[in-house]
């Protein structure tokens, strides 16, 4: 039976592959938060359940944390591995939600369906898109086309502490000829893309304590010690007035963009102004003298991503505020080391401390780039089926995001990672009101469908 | 009878005095948190029954916001006012509270007993100081030794919106030969003290936007601006090096210390060391150039009371926050016109704003300084009563806290304040695990008695 059976049959069954996901997304997997530990179970135990309903042997792996769900099935031609994450990214703030980010539903919006929830895209709804290309491969074919891995974490969203030393524990069990990985998006609505280029990621989180206790600004207001004003120098200081991180040693291993590599991208006729527009901004705000896609794609940044400190609820409180505490972290690109950027970073923050304060670190997760070889004929002929199945021809695009697993299949397994996903700019991953498109979710599994049979067809 | 009688009658009924102040403690009357509203009229309900209790004609009177309670005795002599709040902080953090905030208790630390819970002494204790003075005299004399009005506010500590218009509405009511305010502190263990300088206060909120909504900071990290930088910037940029604050005319209108006040305060021995010590600090942190006593009575601050944005839970989320905002006030002295302030810090404000920022301010209160008249004779009077009482002569000093009430006297009724009160620094108000010392409370009754003897014993 040809390849378009499977794709008619992936057409009939999507009413019902769109349900299962809903029920996966009912799960609130928040791997962050230890409240919801018994959810990430839960969503493992369905993974497990829904893997073993297609012939796959699929167990849940205990870890120090979240459960891994593994799978496998044996079969000729070469060993391919999926890899995707059942957690998800926390869902405050929860006032900004038009629906429960846990009741999910398919809306209408401006005439094309998309399946609202947390989650949906970021990476249930993209996980799932090559389990519904597996069930409908093996409805139709009685078999899979190879020998396959799944492999699932829970701990994605909270810097994956388990990953490593179960890859390394595991690592016969998990060496493969490729690892596909569903965790990024289209480059466009018509343009699906392969991701060569991966930025690392380095979270710290510092806190910041001046007095002893929480203080009277009338009483000590002026005498004191206010480290919400040191906490914001540190931060004012990270950047020079070009954009520019400033702790020392930051750039050391940055590589500037080859021609060709530039050359293809300036073909991809990026949108900054409408990339930005969607979000309410108009300027690139990164290093001014680089384009939009260096600044997304190829170039390190340091960004603030929570600040607290003081009396912060309704009205006002004249305290002066013992500790403020702010979590930052670094998009890592080339060879920057994140280990070495961490401590020169921390002696940094060492260095602007007056006499009065004293600071706490706590980290979380470190991790350093990725750079795909696409030397691989696996990814030509990944990019042909994508073609096939997409408007526009696929492209090899760099992704301002961290998915270090990539590194990892290379470096602790010595397997090549192919990262082709069908996430969308204006899917709010992370944020409120997060959805995936319906017909990213169908094409998707149609993807893989036919990048399953480009893979294994001369076998 | 005389004095004696009357001190002898509070030594007395210290301990039925002190279980009356449990009671009113017991009610949480948080005024700025809209949670409480109830509770505000149950402490002022509860105010007006207690000063009927002794004779006082007393009722709740209705505002915009939470009630005030006025009571009225008459009688010869001056006619002399007495003004305290029965609202209190905040309690959060809750987790750094050893007890119930408003589960008050009588404990022993180091030897002396203390009254723990939110408002022992800011101001529920100090304002009870007054009322049981009065009731002692009365329950001796049969009459009180004046005409006095009871004036107590629900608003203070929320920036007291509603007090000028009904002083305005009811000054005929409200104006008084002199007005006596407990809501200050003593000087030192053994020193009373009135206050003769109190800065005023301004405060502003400002809440700064950048992207639309909160953002992956791995796809937009680096091309998007983020608003935690720009307010980080804000505050960095409100001091310079040595402690001074930048905004545009902010020393318009901040006297020189005279030569006789500076001489006096170097008399008080100050001890800096000991001050900060107790709060884990040692360095004083203001302007470099000024001694800890003007940089806690006469000069001005500019002060961080809150900060927060983005994600602030457990655990990492890489978000690159939509909004963030930060509470600051400061703290005026000598004739600095709040309302300049708060205009040139907002331009300046606006000034520090990139294209995609955008910022709006909520203000929370403009009062000015007070700077009293000690040539009334009042003054000497009472500093004379009060020395009495204590082991060390009562001093003359200024105050780093804001109760603008005492301008409003001023003001609004021509009537001139005097500011007694018995805290002690480290009553750790507005802070959590605050208390008042018990002998706070009894000498401070005492000290009442003392001086409306010393007030009225002419006439």
């Amino acid at each position: 039976m040809s390849l378009e059976t499977v794709l008619t049959r992936i057409d009939q069954d999507l009413p019902d592959a769109t349900e299962r996901l809903l029920e996966l997304l009912r799960i609130p997997s928040i791997s962050t938060d230890p409240k919801y530990k018994g959810d990430c179970q839960t969503a493992a135990d369905w993974l497990v359940a829904d893997l073993q309903s297609i012939g796959i042997e699929a167990e849940k792996r205990r870890t120090p944390g979240h459960p891994m769900v593994v799978g496998h099935v044996e079969g000729d031609g070469p060993h391919i591995l999926f890899y995707g994450h059942y957690d998800v990214q926390p869902v405050d703030p929860l006032g900004l939600w038009d629906r429960d980010p846990f009741d999910p539903k398919i809306e209408t919006v401006a005439g094309h369906k998309v399946i609202r929830g947390r989650g949906a895209s970021d990476d249930k709804g993209q996980l799932m898109t090559f389990v519904e290309a597996c069930r409908a491969w093996k409805s139709v074919h009685g078999t899979l086309p190879c020998r396959l891995t799944f492999f699932f974490e829970g701990e994605e969203e909270s810097g994956s502490p388990s990953l490593v030393p179960f890859m390394k524990d595991n690592a016969d069990e998990l060496k493969s000829d490729l690892a596909l990985i569903c965790d990024t998006g289209l480059f466009g609505d018509s343009t699906p893309a392969i991701v060569t280029m991966l930025r690392g990621l380095l979270g710290e989180e510092l806190t910041i304590t001046g007095p002893s206790k929480d203080l009277h600004s009338g009483m000590y207001g002026g005498i004191a010690m206010n480290p919400a004003r040191v906490l914001a120098k540190i931060i004012a200081g990270l950047h020079d007035d070009t954009g520019r991180v400033t702790v020392p040693g930051f750039y050391d291993g940055v590589p500037e963009l080859p021609a060709d590599v530039a050359a293809q991208w300036q073909g991809l006729n990026f949108d900054a102004d409408s990339f930005l527009g969607q979000v309410g901004l108009s300027a690139p705000a990164g290093e001014q003298d680089r384009t939009p896609l260096e600044m997304i794609w190829s170039r390190p940044t340091c960004e603030v991503n929570g600040i607290t400190g003081g009396y912060t609820g309704d009205g006002f409180k004249t305290v002066l505020p013992s500790q403020v505490s702010a979590k930052i972290s670094f998009r890592l690109v080339g060879t920057q080391d994140p280990h070495a950027i961490r401590e020169s970073f921390r002696a940094y923050v060492q260095s602007m401390l007056p006499p009065d304060c004293k600071v706490a670190f706590k980290s979380h997760g470190a991790s350093p780039a990725s750079v795909m070889s696409t030397d691989d004929p696996a990814f030509e002929a990944a990019r042909s089926a994508l073609s096939d199945e997409w408007p526009n021809a696929a492209a090899y695009v760099g992704c301002g995001g961290s998915i270090p697993i990539a590194g990892y299949f290379k470096n602790i397994l010595g397997t090549d990672a192919m990262l082709i996903g069908f996430g969308k700019d204006d899917d709010q991953i992370h944020s409120p009101n997060e959805k995936y498109d319906l017909s990213s979710f169908h094409k998707g599994i149609r993807s893989w469908a036919r990048i399953l049979e480009a893979l294994t067809k001369d076998t």
